[in-house]
């Protein structure tokens, strides 16, 4: 495992270096630190610890968890290597339950795999599948920006959440390849960044990543937004997804506050996703949504928040009904379901 | 000054050292530190830096601010006394712009005062009036207290935001005290607390008072609350207010969101405030709106949240409607505007 300093793409696989290269996203905006590593382990702990995260970003990772663990079982006797592989994916697959992404990207290169075939070609192919979804995912947010930019005026506010940037995804992203797509064809766009607690992915993430390519942007926190819309600042909110049923988005934790005030103001509100996010077969009571530690809400640097033994409920994820929103925005355009 | 670590009362004059004496309340709910001075500036540095908050202490404080001054006159030329008492209240003043009370408790203890009475007189008429400012205090928010807790079920879970409590007044509180009274009534009630970026003062404080209380707390981050009332955990929204003009509720920024949320789903949305917060001569066009600095964002406890260079929009306060709110709670009892 070795560091540096500098990425064009927040997961990668690195030819050269033979290994997978991902932003370690905990340390921004302090630093931007690369991990490089060939260890399924390593990048299942980077996914737990939110190092890597994003639904685009985690279907990506997925895929590459997969093929790290067939490149690592490659020399193992040709019966027992799939069912190694398959407990490295069960294991990968368990480090979030919210996102569609994770498991979809882990299925997609087990798919590719074929019993019959002898390890070390497996692996090869593994690997092949895992930079397809990296090379895929790139193209899909692309699509995806071109048609939410379109339904964005010249000049216009768009607040956003958490982070469904480049951060999110591989690069461009996908709530903000909206904004960026629209910001490459001419048009004037600020964005307003919520700073989404507790894990601050707004003002770490999406205003870094923002203010790096030189878009505007400003932090707010996030019950200032319907405050905002009230002022009449905001034009159009755009958001990610983790994962949408056939009744409602579940996406970070706050969405669905910014849906209903959106709702509240005729504002639209847009929801920007792969449409390997889409998950039509299941319904939001269908779901587990991840609740994570109380620390979380507890300190924030050095800092103590709240007094021992005060319970806090920490859900990462909220749901939105489906009512709530404008359009869903995936590569094959604008709908509504 | 002194410092030390328990207090009854969140603001009061202490007899026997002939000072007043506070909570540092930017402290919790590491340390319970008590501030003892007759130093105005120290006062109002206090207000400035939230050591002292909250609508209906920021009226005993002005109250106070105003008392202090004139004892530290009270040897001047009767001649000078007022001049120097009333820029101290200027200055009083100038430390917070939104909330009302402040001003209500300086322009009280000034207009107590009498141009014809010796300086030393006066000063201790200021005192007295300061001295029932707070008691008054006390009063009406028991009144509050039993007022609002009969609009609450014998069993039932109540969303807060920021600190209404016992440390925004002299005890017991507004929102807070409807609580207090209702678990005095014999009522169940559990508390569902916002922790209220950036100050955390729902975490911080009202996590702090109620389980000190022994009431049941339990923290969550401002944006998760719309997700409970859409999982039917809450039964009734309770919050404080800075300021009531003809038109809106002035409160700690979030508080509209959360109203624009509880009516969407049918919640009461109940404001908790002494009459003196009324201010109906006056209409939300009227009314600063407080912004506070980018710093309160960008860093926590020695963490950097947020890249350099990057704005923030800090209000410390919102407005909500009056058509948003089921009912003003004051000493007088329940009313719709």
């Amino acid at each position: 495992m070795q560091t540096e300093t500098t990425a064009d793409r927040t997961i990668t696989w690195d030819e050269g270096g033979e290994c997978l290269r991902f932003i370690e996203q905990t340390l921004l905006p302090e630093r931007c630190e690369i991990i490089a590593t060939t260890d399924v382990e390593r990048l299942a702990t980077a996914i737990r610890r939110l190092e890597v995260r994003g639904a685009p970003a985690l279907g990506v990772a997925g895929a590459y968890g997969v093929a790290l663990s067939a490149r690592s079982h490659r020399h193992a006797p040709p019966g027992a290597f799939m069912d190694l592989v398959h407990r490295d994916a069960a294991m990968l697959q368990a480090t979030r339950p919210t996102a569609v992404n994770l498991g979809w990207g882990i299925r997609r290169v087990l798919a590719a795999l074929d019993r019959e075939e002898a390890p070390g070609a497996a692996a090869e192919r593994a690997l092949e599948e895992a930079r397809a979804t990296e090379e895929e995912e790139v193209r899909l947010c692309h699509a995806i920006g071109e048609h939410g930019a379109a339904l964005l005026p010249d000049s216009c506010t768009v607040l956003t959440h958490c982070n469904a940037g480049a951060l999110a995804c591989v690069e461009w992203g996908t709530a903000l390849g909206v904004v960026r797509s629209a910001v490459q064809m001419g048009k004037e766009v600020k964005v307003i960044s919520c700073e989404t607690r507790p894990l601050h992915q707004g003002s770490r993430l999406t205003a870094f990543e923002l203010a790096r390519d030189g878009i505007d942007v400003e932090t707010i926190t996030d019950s200032t937004a319907a405050y905002l819309m009230r002022k009449k600042v905001i034009d159009a909110v755009f958001v990610g997804a983790d994962r949408i049923t056939r009744d409602v988005v579940f996406n970070k934790v706050g969405t669905y506050m910014h849906a209903v005030c959106a709702c509240h103001h005729d504002i639209p509100f847009y929801v920007a996703a792969p449409y390997s996010t889409l998950d039509l077969q299941h319904s939001e009571a269908d779901i587990t949504v991840e609740e994570r530690a109380r620390e979380e809400l507890a300190a924030c640097g050095g800092r103590k928040l709240m007094p021992d033994g005060v319970r806090a409920r920490n859900y990462a994820f909220d749901a939105t009904p489906l009512g709530l929103v404008t359009a869903i925005i995936t590569e094959q355009g604008a709908r509504r379901l």
